[in-house]
């Protein structure tokens, strides 16, 4: 069993990312710790709720903080998730699901020390949590399995950003919090928009989900109405890149990805702010800051054809 | 007959520049500015006047400052140029060439006032004097004919830096000064490691020069042993790479390189300082420094061949 904590900012593609773990029967959603960027905190942490209880997860919610470490915030992106970070689709009033007491970073460090060895940290918004936990407790490198993130873009395919020309929207939103955990002395797999670009969800195949899986295909459906219609507006894409689900992806079938190894840094000011930059050499250049990074690894090619096969199946119960 | 303002830190390679601009016939080096990096101002400055001397220019040398605008100093790169920016060849005690009474940037207004529309730049070293005297006259913008640069790095054939992984060295001495230069309002060619760098000169080719060239043979020989040593114990290269003659072989034959167009950004701080970011698409991002940036060109490949024929060509005078 692939124990998860699932660090989130549900939005959409999120929502449908953490379905995707919870309906796998190889992994177990153990925590959900909630950040700001698709939608604010109070959002986000609403929406975690709400999921847990609407699909019967197990799992425990623990809130994050509101703001980056450079204390720089960005807007929600609205235009992408809706006002309420979920399509505007229509919530409950209520949600009688109780939030762990402990902040997102401390319930990573508590949990990680409970379950040595045992959980993979799977981050699919700005890396804020994450690297305050290990900034808080740098022993809990060695406790944590494996660090696996949706963000950032390395320019394979022709993908270098979403927000600004040269950064994703993770990375830019944090960029600070991004090269801290990056960086940092545990092993980190990063799948960017060099290959959540490379896989497209249709409206057709949206609707074959929604017809095929019973428990979750109208939701979905409803969810990705509002995203569609975003990604057809400004990209003139039928259907949308598939960015957060791709992590999870990473974890059930890594062997339909392509990786390198490699050192990396973030730009964390300037035009191109949340900027990924990586090193694939070993050559060492008179003036180096990523002699001294870790090598960590970078997703760079996947199969789209695999992958849509794959979540349809899983969200299916196939 | 192009007229030209070479700005320069001679520099090895800037000398091998600056004597294919002076033996070409269709060039004509109404002035040599100076700048720091390669050597001292000092040293590079009193090298100016020592190639005019030796080797009759008529082109007024006018000195540079010694700070990049950032006021953070680099080290002049001795290990490549040795102590005294010429290979440490012998040089004369005294040279009895006068300097123009004017600082450099001041040089370059008065004299593309003097003459607007003639006068094409060519800069081979920091760029803080194109930058001072753009600041100070921007009309020169429109007095200029075309500015030509070597320097930055693109990506192309792999060439991201030299002096750190992802930064050539002229851009990371002076990236404020860069990022001016090629965000102001005339017409920007660069001519970065990605092409300048797919040109080798070999020893045996510097033999052929030196046996071939009267005038100018001998010395590009003795001045490169230094170079080469430092290229070969380095990168294992026999010879060099070609950087600042790709310049003036740009102004020579531009038919031999291949360019694209598009917007520029230097990054200024942090682990990619001195980065150069080209954006070649016209999509705007929701956050995008580049979309305002004036459109310039970028060189992205060359013909390695014909280039060392035709400098080969041009300083044996046939």
């Amino acid at each position: 069993m692939k124990k998860i904590i699932f660090d989130t900012d549900p939005g959409i593609d999120d929502a449908m990312a953490l379905l995707l773990a919870h309906a796998c029967q190889d992994i177990e959603v153990v925590g959900i710790t909630t950040t700001f960027g698709n939608a604010s905190i109070e959002n986000t942490t609403r929406n975690a709720l709400y999921l847990k209880q609407k699909f019967g997860m197990h799992a425990e919610v623990a809130k994050g903080v509101n703001t980056p470490l450079d204390q720089v915030k960005t807007e929600p992106a609205t235009l992408v998730h809706g006002d309420n970070g979920l399509g505007n689709i229509e919530l409950p009033d209520q949600i009688n699901t109780p939030l762990s007491p402990l902040i997102a970073h401390d319930y990573i460090v508590e949990t990680l020390k409970k379950q040595p060895g045992e959980i993979t940290l799977v981050a699919v918004g700005r890396l804020t949590n994450l690297a305050l936990a290990i900034e808080k407790a740098p022993e809990i490198g060695k406790l944590v399995k494996e660090v696996i993130i949706m963000g950032g873009a390395f320019g394979h395919n022709g993908h270098t950003g979403n927000l600004t020309p040269f950064a994703e929207a993770n990375v830019y939103g944090d960029p600070l919090a991004a090269d801290i955990v990056i960086n940092a002395d545990w092993p980190v797999t990063i799948v960017g928009l060099d290959v959540t670009q490379q896989t497209q969800m249709s409206n057709a195949y949206l609707e074959k989900v929604r017809t095929h899986s019973e428990k979750y295909g109208q939701f979905i459906y409803d969810i990705t109405r509002f995203y569609a219609k975003f990604y057809n507006d400004d990209l003139g894409l039928d259907g949308f890149y598939v960015h957060d689900s791709s992590a999870i992806m990473y974890l059930v079938s890594p062997e339909i990805f392509t990786t390198k190894q490699g050192h990396i840094r973030v730009i964390t000011e300037g035009p191109a702010k949340g900027h990924t930059l990586f090193k694939g050499s070993n050559r060492v250049f008179p003036i180096d800051e990523w002699a001294t990074a870790p090598k960590q690894t970078i997703a760079i090619n996947v199969e789209p054809q695999t992958f849509n096969q794959r979540y349809f199946d899983i969200i299916c119960g196939n």
